[in-house]
């Protein structure tokens, strides 16, 4: 285990409760930024970094992935997921018929519109650069004001939770993390694999082409996705998390044969596959 | 041409620039929104309606993209493209020197982060719903506040522009709107028809069985995209945009093959490819 882990604070965010999760018994050192986090790694500050990825709702967290494409050679060594719980917290002493303005990450005022747009109709949605951010600005908030973030941002910041699970979807709210560090996770029988790349031609049927490589080979693709190059509007950059690690032989030879046929090819890691722990 | 259009304002924003530039002697009108937006379309508040889809440098709107996928009927009847050029406002009479807070959108502050770094190394960067709500932020902001918005949010806001051009990667900085309609726009010969569709099944050889058959139809896939579900983490709706008209005898074929493979097809609608005037 890690001894210092980086994630992207402040406490109370949700990657903070992956990174518990994760390491418990390692000292874990809050970052203001996803780019923090893995320059934290990166300068040996922290040995390992946790950040969000995924979320189930509102899809890819752009940041991380542009991070992994264009900026970090950290490797990708553990992902985790977690399911995500948001509660409405107010100063102690708020009434919720007083509640007009609602702070937290843009993310999480999507996650739980319906519930605003239901119990609090006329209420200002005000975006926060986290939700454990959002739950902070109420120290320095009036007694109109609440934040959407979760249990332990209430302890930490010695706030009423005045309502819990306030997702429009609870039950299928989870985000994926991931866990950056110097060197990828040596196989175990039952791993993933995250990569990228591009082609200097934007005919389609190169990705077809690559995608061929793993069909015919039987390599489950989990997952592709697109991002801009930066380059020009049209230019992507593709990603793909596909079944087996990297040194399993036949997705050694299937990147061996993408490699030939794309302009940049950059592995992000290979890693065992999340198995949530039994209830 | 529409008598009225809907945007996502308030006035300033990049998108009020895109439908004035769609249709100038339409009657303009700001939502909050991107649902709103289509919502004032759908009820007739305006004939159509302009949203921001996709930028250079940071990707898809996702909100636009959900929109689409979830919870509108409306169509993409056009594109536009226009480029991005963020500018530092502040109030007249603020010094450089003295700013400590910049506002914006966090895609605008994303664009900006090398900028800001660099010359406003210790200012705290501050989320804002828009750029245009940025500045308007900074009317009861402090003497240390500043924005990152456009030309247009200076005027309408009577701002100083401090420093203009200050996004990271100036010339490739360009983002593609979409209007909205209740149908989508006849055949021109030069067209491109944006969809999305999913499968029950989660096996990835379906995903490159639908990508045969464009490829072997020549139809050249420009956009090919994923979001999730919003049903579990993993399960994903492709969204591809394609060459040519929905109403093309290929294309025609093609998604009717395509129909029989998957569980759900949406199509956005055709609507001629975008050509920058000439300068």
């Amino acid at each position: 285990m890690p001894t210092r882990v980086a994630y992207l604070g402040p406490p109370g965010t949700y990657t903070e409760a992956a990174a518990l999760q994760y390491a418990p018994w390692s000292k874990l050192i809050p970052f203001p930024t996803v780019a923090a986090v893995a320059s934290a790694v990166d300068t040996g500050m922290a040995e390992e970094g946790v950040v969000a990825i995924e979320n189930s709702l509102e899809g890819s967290v752009t940041d991380t992935l542009d991070l992994l494409i264009h900026e970090s050679s950290l490797f990708i060594r553990q992902e985790l997921v977690l399911p995500i719980e948001h509660c409405l917290l107010a100063r102690p002493g708020t009434r919720a018929s007083d509640i007009r303005v609602i702070y937290s990450h843009p993310q999480a005022l999507g996650q739980c519109r319906k519930f605003v747009e239901r119990s609090f109709p006329g209420a200002q949605m005000v975006a926060a650069l986290s939700t454990a951010a959002a739950v902070e600005q109420l120290k320095s908030g009036g007694d109109d004001t609440a934040a959407i973030g979760n249990r332990r941002a209430a302890e930490l910041y010695r706030m009423d939770v005045l309502e819990s699970s306030i997702q429009d979807t609870p039950d299928t709210n989870v985000t994926r993390f991931v866990v950056l560090a110097h060197k990828d996770h040596p196989p175990t029988g039952n791993d993933k694999t995250s990569l990228c790349f591009t082609f200097d031609d934007d005919r389609s049927g190169l990705l077809y082409d690559v995608m061929g490589e793993f069909a015919r080979r039987n390599i489950n693709l989990a997952k592709v996705e697109s991002r801009p190059t930066r380059e020009s509007l049209g230019r992507y950059i593709f990603l793909i998390d596909l079944s087996g690690h990297r040194e399993d032989p036949s997705v050694k030879e299937a990147l061996q044969n993408l490699e030939k046929q794309v302009t940049m090819l950059k592995i992000f890691g290979s890693y065992p596959r999340y198995i949530p722990a039994p209830a």
